[in-house]
C-alpha cells in the first residue's frame, strides 16, 4: 500500500484523501472486500477517507442493453435513472464490507450528497458539491462512500456524468473537500512511457503533468478520463493513479509543471491511437469558404474529425485531407462525395489502414529540435509520414497502420524513455 | 382489459387511476413493453394514470444475496440503499416503454416523488406523499411512473416498505392523490373463494370487504399485501385486483362492508395455512405470570406466536398451548424446555405437521350458527380439530396437515362457495 507521503511528513500525518476504484476494483463482492481492507489501512493511519466508486464491472453495459431492448436510442432521463443504479449498489455493498470490518461508514447516492449538475442528461456536469454532510461524517470518524458518475439537476432529476465519470466525481470531492490527494485506482500500477505490451522497456512514470496527462489521455491512453485530467488542473488537485491489485506503489502522480523546467525530461511518453483513417478531397477549388462546407457537411453528421491539413498547389486548387475514428469512415466518404459534386473538387480518396503516433513532454518547450529528430528517426526506418500535428508539448504523425509498433518502439528509444529519469 | 365502469359513468368519465404491477408483471422488457400498452390503452380513454412498480422478478433476491455476501445480517440502511435500485431499474425502463408508444411519462423514485417514510430500514412506514409534482404531471398529458416499497426519511436517507411493500406504496398514493381506484395487477385474475389448485370449483370474487381481505391475506393468501390493505381500508381507497396477463376481466373489487347485509354471503371464502406446528406445555402451575414467562421467552427469541390456547386441568395447574411457523419448530421447542425448568412446568410436547384452515365471513356476524355447523362438516368427516380461535370474521382451526386438503373441500361445499352468490 501507498502511504510513505503522509507518514513520513509530520505536518500532513493526518490527511483528508478521496480514492476512486474504478469497476474492476469493485467487480465482485470479493474484490470490494479487499478494497474495504484497503481504506481501513488508510483510516488506521489516522486518515478521513472519502471513497468514489463506480458500477460492478459490466453492470453498466447491461443496464444499457435492457434500456435499449426497450427504446433505441433510450431517453436519456430515464437511460439515467435506469443506469445511474450500478453505483449505488455498490456504494451500499462497500460500506456494509467496511462495517464488516469495524468501521463507521455511510453511503451516498450523488443526489444525497448533493452533486449538483446541470440537466444535460447522460453527459452533465457538475456545478457544485454540497460538502457539509460529508464533512461532518468525517469528522465523527465515517468512512463517507459515494456514488461516482453522477449528480442531480436543479430540479432534482437524477444525472449521470457520462462514461468515466466516476474519476470527475472523484477530483471534484476532492476540489470541494480540499483534499491533500485524490487517488484513482485502477487495474494498471500508474502511468506509463508508453504500451508495456509494445514496448516491454516501457518505465511507469513516478511524475507527469497534467498537460502531459490531458494529451495522453485524449490519444487513448485509457487510465484516467481526460475531464477528470482538465478539473485537476483546473483545481489543483493532487492527483495520483495507483493499481487497486497491488500493494506498495506509488504509483504516478499527476502534478502541475516544474518551475524548474531543467529537470523535467524532453519527452515524457509515446502515445498513439491505432484506429484511425484519413480522407482526402483532391482539387478543391481554392476560394474562401470550402472549408467550412468540406467540415460543416462532416460535423452535420455527427462525425467527429481529429486531425486537418490543407495545402494548396500550384495549379489554384487545394488538397484537403482530414482523419476520423476508423468506423467513420464509410459515413465519412459518402458525405464526401456529396460534398464534392457540391464545391467541384475533382476526388474523394481514403485510407483506413492509418494510425497515429505521438511523442509528449513538456519538456519540448524549451528544446526545439525534438520534430526534426522524431522525423529523423522514422526516416531511418522506412516510415512515410502521411500527416503531421504539432501542439506546444506534442508532436502527432499519421502513419500507415503496420508501421505502428515499429514507429512506437523507435520514438520509445530515440527519446531515452527506457532510461529511469 | 377492465375499463367498463368509468366509461358507463358518464360523472366519472375521466378518471384518477393508480395502477400497480408486481415484479412478474414487469418481469422482462417484452412483459414491460405488454404494461406500457395497457397503461396506454387506459390513457386513451381518457383517463389520467399513475403506475407504481416492483422490481424485476428475482432482482430483489439477487441484490439481498450480493448484500449478504458481504454482511450478514446486512447493515439495514445501506440494505436499502441496495435493494432499492431494484424498483429503480423498472421505472426508467417503463416510462421508456410509454415514450416508445408516443405517450408522454415521467418516472419517480421514492425519493423524488417524495414519499415521507420512518427511518425504519427495511420496514419503514408512509408517513407523508407530496403529490404537487404528479398532479402537475398528470395535467401536463403525462403517465407518471413511481417505484414501488421505498421512500425517503427526513433526513434524505433512502428507506424501503419491506417486502410486498409496493402494493402499500400504490394504496399510499391513490389516498393521497384521492384516486378513483387503485389497480393492484397480480398473476392471479382476482380473490378467489379458496385455492383453486385444491378445489377446483373454487370461485373467483367480485367483491371482498376489507375485512375479510385483510384475514384472507393473514392467512397466506398472497394476494395483496396486507399492510395495504389495511392502508386501504383505513382512507376508504378503492382497491381492484386484476390479472396482468389476462384483458377482460373485472378482477376483485375490494370494498368496505356493505351497509345492507342482507346480501352478504354468510362465509366469502376458505382460507389455509400450510406451515404450522403445536407446541403444548403441559402441567403449568397455575399462578399469575406463567404465561407471560413463557410467551416472553418465546418473544425474546424473534419467533411469531400464532394462535394461543391457556385450559385449566383440575389439579391445579394448566396446559399451554400454541402455533408457531413450522420452520421455528425446533427453535421453539428449545426454548420452552429451558421454560419448563425455571416455571416448573412437567413436560413439553409438540406436532410439526399441523395446518390451519378458516372459514372466513362478514355475514356470520349475524349468523350465529356457522361455528357449529363448521365443526359438524369437519366431525362427519372423521377430522379432530386441535384447537379453536375465533374472531368476528373468522373461524379458525388447527388440524392435523394430512387432512388439509379434505377440510378445504368439506368447508367450501358446506358453505355453498362453489355456487354464485
Amino acid at each position: 500500500m501507498y502511504h510513505a507521503r503522509f507518514q513520513n511528513d509530520p505536518e500532513t500525518k493526518m490527511a483528508l484523501i478521496v480514492q476512486k476504484y474504478g469497476g474492476t476494483s469493485v467487480g465482485s463482492t470479493d474484490r470490494i472486500k479487499n478494497v474495504a481492507q484497503r481504506i481501513a489501512r488508510f483510516q488506521a493511519e489516522g486518515h478521513q477517507v472519502v471513497v468514489v466508486v463506480s458500477a460492478m464491472t459490466g453492470e453498466t453495459n447491461r443496464l444499457i442493453a435492457l434500456a435499449k431492448e426497450i427504446q433505441t436510442p433510450p431517453n436519456p432521463r430515464e437511460l439515467d435513472v435506469v443506469v445511474s443504479t450500478g453505483e449505488q449498489v455498490t456504494i451500499g455493498l462497500l460500506s456494509m464490507a467496511l462495517m464488516e470490518l469495524g468501521l463507521k461508514a455511510r453511503s451516498y447516492t450523488g443526489a444525497q450528497v448533493r452533486i449538483l449538475t446541470d440537466d444535460a442528461f447522460t453527459k452533465a456536469r457538475i456545478l457544485k458539491i454540497d460538502e457539509d454532510r460529508i464533512r461532518q461524517d468525517l469528522n465523527e470518524g465515517h468512512v463517507v462512500v459515494v456514488a461516482g458518475f453522477q449528480g442531480v439537476d436543479a430540479s432534482g432529476n437524477i444525472t449521470t456524468l457520462g462514461r468515466g465519470g466516476s474519476d470527475t466525481t472523484g477530483v471534484a470531492l476532492a476540489a470541494a473537500l480540499r483534499a491533500d490527494e485524490c487517488q484513482i485506482y485502477t487495474d494498471v500500477d500508474g502511468v506509463y512511457t508508453t504500451d508495456p505490451r509494445i514496448v516491454s522497456e516501457a518505465r511507469k512514470l513516478d511524475r507527469i503533468t497534467f498537460e502531459e496527462m490531458l494529451e495522453m489521455a485524449s490519444l487513448g491512453s485509457k487510465v484516467l478520463q481526460i475531464r477528470s485530467v482538465e478539473f485537476a488542473g483546473k483545481y489543483k488537485v493532487k492527483l495520483r493513479v495507483l493499481s487497486s491489485f497491488q500493494d506498495g506503489g506509488e504509483g504516478t502522480l499527476i502534478t502541475v509543471e516544474d518551475d524548474n523546467s531543467m529537470e523535467q525530461p524532453i519527452i515524457s511518453g509515446i502515445a498513439f491511437n491505432r484506429d484511425e483513417a484519413k480522407l482526402t478531397v483532391l482539387g478543391v477549388p481554392d476560394r474562401p469558404g470550402t472549408a467550412y462546407q468540406i467540415l460543416g457537411a462532416v460535423a452535420d453528421a455527427n462525425i467527429d474529425v481529429d486531425m486537418i491539413i490543407q495545402n494548396v498547389s500550384r495549379d489554384g486548387s487545394a488538397d484537403f485531407s482530414f482523419t476520423v475514428n476508423r468506423g467513420e469512415f464509410d459515413k465519412t466518404r459518402a458525405v464526401l462525395e456529396g460534398v464534392k459534386q457540391h464545391i467541384g473538387a475533382k476526388e474523394v480518396l481514403g485510407d483506413k489502414s492509418m494510425c497515429k503516433v505521438s511523442a509528449i513532454g513538456v519538456g519540448m518547450r524549451s528544446h526545439p529540435g525534438v520534430a526534426s529528430k522524431m522525423f529523423r528517426a522514422l526516416a531511418e526506418e522506412g516510415i512515410n509520414i502521411q500527416m503531421i500535428s504539432t501542439s506546444e508539448i506534442k508532436i502527432s504523425v499519421v502513419i500507415e497502420e503496420k508501421y505502428l509498433e515499429l514507429a512506437v518502439r523507435v520514438l520509445h528509444k530515440t527519446f531515452n524513455l527506457d532510461q529511469a529519469a
